[in-house]
């Protein structure tokens, strides 16, 4: 853990140090694992940490991550190149590098969401939900570390491999265990968070993200977001995820979309 | 022109050449331009010819492009870095420069889409569109040089600004004018070709792309395309709008998102 100091696990866990020009030093834990491996979204928010600590805009309003190779828990080296800074956004890139190859490329644009205005149109409500206390927790698989850093309350998932028709979507509410408030840095992250829409359709099995793009629109307002992930294409094998995130008002907090390799 | 035996314009207008250890030379035509400004659309498959020279695989999986600074008709020097080359996929980035500054910045993961494998589920279906011979060409603007570079064929585009509800949606069939067979090399440009969705619901203006990301699924079997865009939240001065790109037989061929300012 980088900073004792921190009082919640995300902070902890994505914690990183400038250690030379443009260089920052974060530590992957095992606390986020899925299984052997840490989740791409909780790699995703260590480099936007360096990102965050090297752009002189607040808010990350769009961020792509490639994963080129597993991340493992350890150390990571994050080199942050800051490629423009204008007068509303400034777009940087991470590598972040473990055991001295690149595991994950992010290029984001930063900007300042409190200072945006303009015209507005919503063509979209939150998924309804009932009120997260009414529901289950989502129990929590043994060995799966990641779960336990979360509450999620879901309607039934159920399970069906080989059905036919329409979007395999699963939907919830979900809130740090520890009750971290939700921030645009937490977004990437919770846009990873749940467990694949594809399981709704497909066996479970290993469904590698190849790329996930997250556009964060707004500051969340509430401890409990309440989330949605459709996987409409599963075909040639790759699979497309959309998410959706939203914050207790009703507020649409950011959009997901990642490109990920099907279960064989 | 750079390539004068090319016998298509998409072909002539995104030639690159090699100049040097991973460095391209192209040019910028004004002939997809979108009044002064080069399309953001056209700028993307310029530095995706440079990628496709650089990378070893051949179809561009997922391309992510973030706009620094307008482009701008005229030579484009496009420095490819080759970040990672595994067995199925291949990671690049493209930097284009013009007048010795970055214009735009390119993140791509290229495979073979010919190769790929798994289960399929398909729950989406292509745009409800009469065929293109039973509707009119979408009229070409004055000084829209763009629009000269393809036929549109659309049900009625009726701008109602201030529309209270629904997603803002703009569908129709596209082919390049002069022919070309559209190729996944193409699909980033056919992503950012119609007009703005959100034109429907807004007073046109000025709505520049800030990110735009192009997953392609499947090579494309027609020559007819049939797409539809929409965008569902306007609001904080940024806007989404999200893509689908179809061919006449029905397959998925590209999803596309990009994240816009929003006209003010």
């Amino acid at each position: 853990m980088m900073d004792t100091a921190a009082p919640y696990e995300f902070d902890a866990d994505t914690a990183v140090r400038p250690v030379g020009p443009n260089l920052y030093m974060g530590h992957i834990t095992p606390r986020w694992n899925i299984g052997p491996v840490p989740n791409g979204g909780y790699v995703m928010a260590v480099g936007m940490a360096a990102l965050r600590a090297a752009l002189p805009q607040p808010d990350p309003v769009t961020v792509t991550a490639h994963y080129l190779r597993p991340s493992v828990p350890g150390p990571v080296r994050i080199h942050v190149d800051t490629i423009k800074v204008g007068r509303r956004y400034a777009t940087g890139v991470g590598q972040l590098h473990q055991n001295g190859k690149e595991t994950v490329r992010l290029l984001a644009t930063y900007g300042d969401l409190g200072r945006s205005v303009g015209p507005t149109h919503v063509a979209g409500a939150p998924p309804p939900l009932p009120p997260p206390e009414t529901l289950a927790p989502l129990p929590v698989h043994s060995g799966l570390e990641f779960g336990h850093r979360f509450e999620m309350r879901t309607t039934a998932l159920g399970f069906e491999p080989g059905r036919a028709t329409g979007p395999a979507e699963v939907s919830g509410w979900v809130r740090f265990a520890d009750r971290r408030h939700p921030d645009v840095h937490t977004l990437g992250l919770i846009a990873d968070a749940f467990p694949p829409a594809a399981f709704q359709v497909l066996a479970p099995g290993w469904v590698p993200t190849i790329e996930l793009t997250v556009h964060v629109r707004a500051h969340p307002a509430s401890e409990w977001l309440r989330c949605v992930f459709r996987t409409r294409f599963i075909f040639g094998g790759l699979l497309e995820e959309d998410g959706e995130i939203w914050d207790e008002g009703g507020t649409l907090v950011a959009l997901s979309r990642q490109l990920a390799a099907a279960p064989r």
